[in-house]
């Protein structure tokens, strides 16, 4: 505390993001990391951009990358923002989008990033219960609010809900912004990009911190209609001009050009997640049915604080999280295949399966 | 403007940037480019971490740059915060320190993106005329306000003050922030820095856009003491764990530790700023003394917006501000010696001297 500080700053209680260990550890299971490289086209764009032009500034706009994800949503690039990964992405939105007055919806097992974006910006926010089964009812998101924030597929809980749910939120409340973001979509999830043209009042955020490989990088985008862009950039250029260096710029555009590497990649990690949840059920695990590169898990018998405790003493990193109603679960990222196998061989040791 | 902005966002003003142009031009001196490239330290550091380990998130607290930024400075890197530009860290600081009421104090010319920031968090400011040559006065900032943010050397101006006149501010406002932008003071200026242990409420940013030449990388850092840096964690961590990657914090530390590149680059741009000011003065030029990578000048006979678009349609671009009081001055980035020559040479047949 410093005499210094606004009164905003002293009521802030900012985001804990998973451990970045310092020393080697046998497998990193925490922070939902892909386990396999960026596209080599990625990284090579990447070197290729290392010279003398980084004495320049990036191109403000960030024109070719919107306009290469834009082409592959069959939008236009004024429906696509782009920033310094998916968490200011959404920083941004909070602030563009959801200070209209009352209270701002999302559930109560989620991203835990979405109470603080609220508390740096002065916004009111209610927490929806999901229910026994994690699952998201779409008609407690009924009612005035000032906007709403859906994970698809849901963290930690991994848990995706049919597009026909997004488009019941979306119609109960025409006159708020309804984010849906989609960090982990691409592992088995169904974008709600393609409503955008449909719904004025939706705005889809993506990363390629995920299903691209690309955490190291810090790119994340938006799509939406052109008003909300346009909402979005108004708040970035009175914040940084330029989010986006020109290695980010060139490597996300290698990045999403490079089709083949990037379903190559995911299919491994889902196939592998299936068959680790498969692994764990056998070894007395609940395990949630997982849309993203992560699982979410919990043993009948034995705490999930053991566990953790086992895992971390074996060199394996998994996340547990501070909130009563998950104290008992453990999320495991999807790692290579021969982590998934480590990780099992190490649950089954714990729990004695 | 959309009905689902908020009100905040539909009052914004936001920043506008130099041109980046689209296509080649003869000299783009319009932004403060460095014209020499980066360390080829710094771009050997950006190609070696452009592998597999992009996949991982980057260390959220910048621990080695940090480190080896204090350790040039004397300090501890408890005392230095890192984030993507120093418009971000600036960004972050207005929020962090000038909420307490009141106004938050600039002068009248000087960077334009305090006004913005002022917006962005809901501040009131003052902006406090410099005086008939372009110089700070700092009894003027003497009084209750909010905080304070001085550019120094001062853009678009280029001049310098020295850090008596800041220490003087310091003292006569013990109860708030004073900020002091370094984003120039490699090329000349003296830094605030060494001042820090001995003022509670000094807060220095600086830049890796300028001096190292990495305006595409995206880098910026801010000294000051703990508490301080931790006010302005505090908001980072509440916006975006992340905001330097892994490419950024490589060739920041090895661009900073590079001492021998930085000082033959600047010791070039300093040689030719001062041979191109005596160049201007023969053609009829008031060229203010400049600390900074770039000159403000304006000629006795020709408006500037002539000369703008004389140079202009010569492949060369300068920046010219909307601004009353510096309607007929131009800010001229120092380029390479050749592009200044032909700078100088495109001038000197403007304005037929």
């Amino acid at each position: 505390m410093s005499r210094f500080w606004s009164p905003l700053v002293a009521r802030l209680t900012p985001y804990v993001p998973g451990e970045q260990p310092k020393h080697q550890v046998l497998a990193k299971l925490n922070t939902n990391e892909n386990p396999y490289g960026p596209s080599p086209l990625a990284l090579a764009a990447v070197r290729a951009a290392a010279g003398d032009d980084l004495r320049l500034y990036p191109d403000p706009v960030a024109g070719q990358l919107r306009q290469a994800i834009a082409a592959t949503l069959r939008l236009d690039s004024s429906e696509i923002f782009v920033g310094n990964g998916s968490d200011e992405v959404l920083a941004h939105a909070f602030n563009a989008f959801f200070g209209g007055g009352g209270a701002v919806l999302f559930a109560d097992v989620t991203y835990s990033f979405y109470p603080t974006y609220c508390d740096l910006y002065g916004l009111s926010y209610r927490r929806v219960p999901l229910d026994a089964s994690f699952r998201l009812d779409a008609s407690d998101y009924a009612g005035p609010c000032a906007g709403i924030v859906v994970a698809n597929p849901n963290a930690p809980t991994g848990i995706a809900m049919p597009l026909e749910r997004i488009e019941q939120i979306l119609r109960q409340n025409p006159d708020v912004v309804v984010i849906v973001d989609e960090a982990y979509v691409d592992f088995g999830g169904d974008s709600a990009a393609a409503l955008v043209p449909r719904y004025d009042n939706l705005l889809v955020v993506q990363t390629f911190s995920k299903s691209r490989s690309l955490a190291g990088l810090r790119v994340g985008f938006a799509v939406g209609q052109a008003h909300l862009v346009e909402g979005l950039t108004r708040v970035k250029d009175s914040f940084n001009s330029y989010p986006l260096g020109r290695l980010a710029l060139a490597g996300a555009l290698a990045a999403w050009n490079d089709r083949e590497w990037f379903d190559k990649t995911r299919g491994l990690v889902m196939a592998d997640r299936e068959r680790t949840a498969g692994r764990l059920r056998d070894q007395g695990f609940t395990v949630l049915p997982s849309s993203a590169n992560f699982l979410f898990a919990a043993h009948e018998n034995v705490p999930a604080e053991t566990i953790l405790a086992g895992l971390r003493s074996r060199g394996i990193l998994v996340r547990h999280f501070r909130h009563e109603r998950i104290r008992n679960w453990l999320r495991i990222s999807v790692g290579t295949t021969a982590e998934c196998d480590r990780l099992a061989e190490a649950t089954a040791s714990i729990v004695g399966g």
